[in-house]
């Protein structure tokens, strides 16, 4: 069997859910992650610019914005072993510029600024029961990076108990392969992959 | 730049320590991934073979073997969004064959076996207060499959403070080309890639 | 001041918001908590029959029905430091009679029972993830003990984002201080205390 | 029976092991639980000045000292279901003076302050993978209030695999009827109930 078969036959890749209480995640789009005069950071500018449109329709529909950044302190950075494997995050440096949510977005007063120690959104971070709270069904994620922080985040939404979207014209990656290797493991096991216009339209029909 | 240039000035990649208290940590080779007569399942013979001689050296350095399979009750069946993407892991219902650890595998009767609902051995579950209640400081990770429950492990096993070596001979996955995806990202981002031989030397220089 | 000033002013003790779509989670009702030939058991025959009557208007209005019990396997047995504080709890085998629910509970084929391995019903298990898939906005806890696993399991439902309610007539406890206790804190910062009258009204509400 | 016999009886109040690597965690003393012109503060000074006791022996012995506060951004205000039932709390907005570490600790540049946004310092928080990297197997506890936050930490922190000791004469609540049955619960449960001259001993024999 190809793989294409197999993967149906394993009863994957089947449409998700759009719930009626959506919150959008903007993972990771601080300056470390966009600002391409750090070694860390990838082009981000459409997908950015694609976040605002999403953004834009968000804020019609009283739909909650939720931007995450990375940050650690000084105990952090010697303790964590995610930096002794990516040790170029240690210069995310709580204070520090690279952790400034990326300017060019259009953040409110209101919005929640989640701080996090490791890949995903939700690990070791109040996000799921922020969602829970707020009776939130559906995630709608856009950031970077697809493969690293977008994709363990998708991971842990399903797993939290949401429904997930990924709007893959709105996630930046430093490399084009593994950008669409997460898009496609996503796609198959843990949420729908979209573009920015499919995001728009399920955003209106609130 | 190269995307290995562009990876390396990111500082990914760098090898993790190897702790003095590891744990083997075998996911999910339950018959359900690993009798290709079920649809979830692929070929794993070789990886369980490879796992088995990583199980007698842990038994005689007393490391921890530690194993998952994933199960659902009745009730989970409808209620997670994950079941509704990744539909064919309906079939994992607790009591039946498709949840139990594979026979092929040297499990003791003292090892403990983890049940878990989502990709990650450690979401939903008590195996990072195990692992640390334990005194581990390094995860040895097998199983199936790679790209989707190994990888997912190894995101986690790294944020919740464990140095994670993902044994490549040991992973089984249903196609070959995201369970390359899964390792590069995992030897970048999140732990060392090793092979049996690798895994086998560190067990013995305990 | 006298406490109950101390605490009005601090803003403590507002009922909390009954949502529409709560459930039913039995706290450890398995025999280890239940039949006082178990040293670790408390008299809980009329906390259960609460139960039960809590229970059958839970049918009537299809609201989900969720038991937990405390069941440990040889390696946590060995591994976990609770144990070695509240060393009677080591008796809690996998397996054994102790950690069966108690057969005078109206339990229903469908019904999940979650496995934990701490005080709380949250703590290592997929609970929150279930009740968010679920779509529950509300938690009504009944079981035992009320100053141990009740509580603990109060307190991480709240943080789990759930409005809770503790059905204090249906919670069964040791002794009489540290259940008057525990009912007194969690209903001035935690949930509304509430007794199984009230518990019924609101399920023949929904 | 009387509830000594009972608990006695039922295995709890052993004695937990002092590990070799310790860590001081300071729950909560920030000015919004430790100024009294807040209406959510109690006195706290005493127990403030037996904290840097503890303080100063850490840094002798390199002890990580990790302090905590609660902070709340505008969307959790209004999500969060803790914040309905706890509705003081609400005044711990994020960059208030209320959310301060304050200024009598013995505070170093170096030392983490997790922000959380429960009662307990290891739920939603990073604080157990912290712990968990830095090799942590023990912790020390104080702050404010015994009742509260530091209890349910006090549960938490057992539950995520450290063996906990509770310093109560460093722990500050605003009434002592709850400070008292906070303590005894948790020595029959979760941890030792120690004195700051028990927890200098300790801290001087790493």
């Amino acid at each position: 069997m190809s793989q294409e078969e197999i993967y149906m036959a394993a009863g994957f890749g089947a449409p998700v859910p759009r719930g009626s209480k959506p919150a959008l995640i903007v993972i990771d789009f601080s300056y470390g992650f966009t600002d391409t005069t750090y070694p860390t950071a990838s082009e981000a500018g459409d997908q950015i610019a694609a976040t605002n449109r999403l953004i834009t329709l968000a804020r019609v529909k009283h739909v909650p914005v939720i931007f995450t950044v990375i940050a650690f302190n000084k105990a952090e950075q010697d303790a964590l072993p995610w930096l002794k494997k990516a040790t170029g995050l240690k210069a995310l440096e709580e204070g520090s510029r690279l952790v400034e949510v990326d300017g060019r977005l259009d953040r409110a007063p209101g919005d929640a600024v989640v701080v996090k120690k490791g890949a995903s959104a939700f690990f070791g971070t109040n996000l799921s029961a922020h969602l829970t709270g707020a009776g939130v069904d559906t995630v709608i994620m856009t950031g970077a990076t697809t493969s690293g922080c977008v994709r363990a985040s998708a991971v842990d939404a399903v797993q939290s108990g949401f429904n997930v979207l990924v709007v893959g014209d709105a996630c930046a990656d430093r490399a084009q392969p593994p950008h669409d290797a997460a898009l496609y493991d996503i796609g198959q096991k843990y949420g729908d992959v979209i573009d920015a216009v499919e995001g728009s339209s399920y955003l209106k029909s609130i």
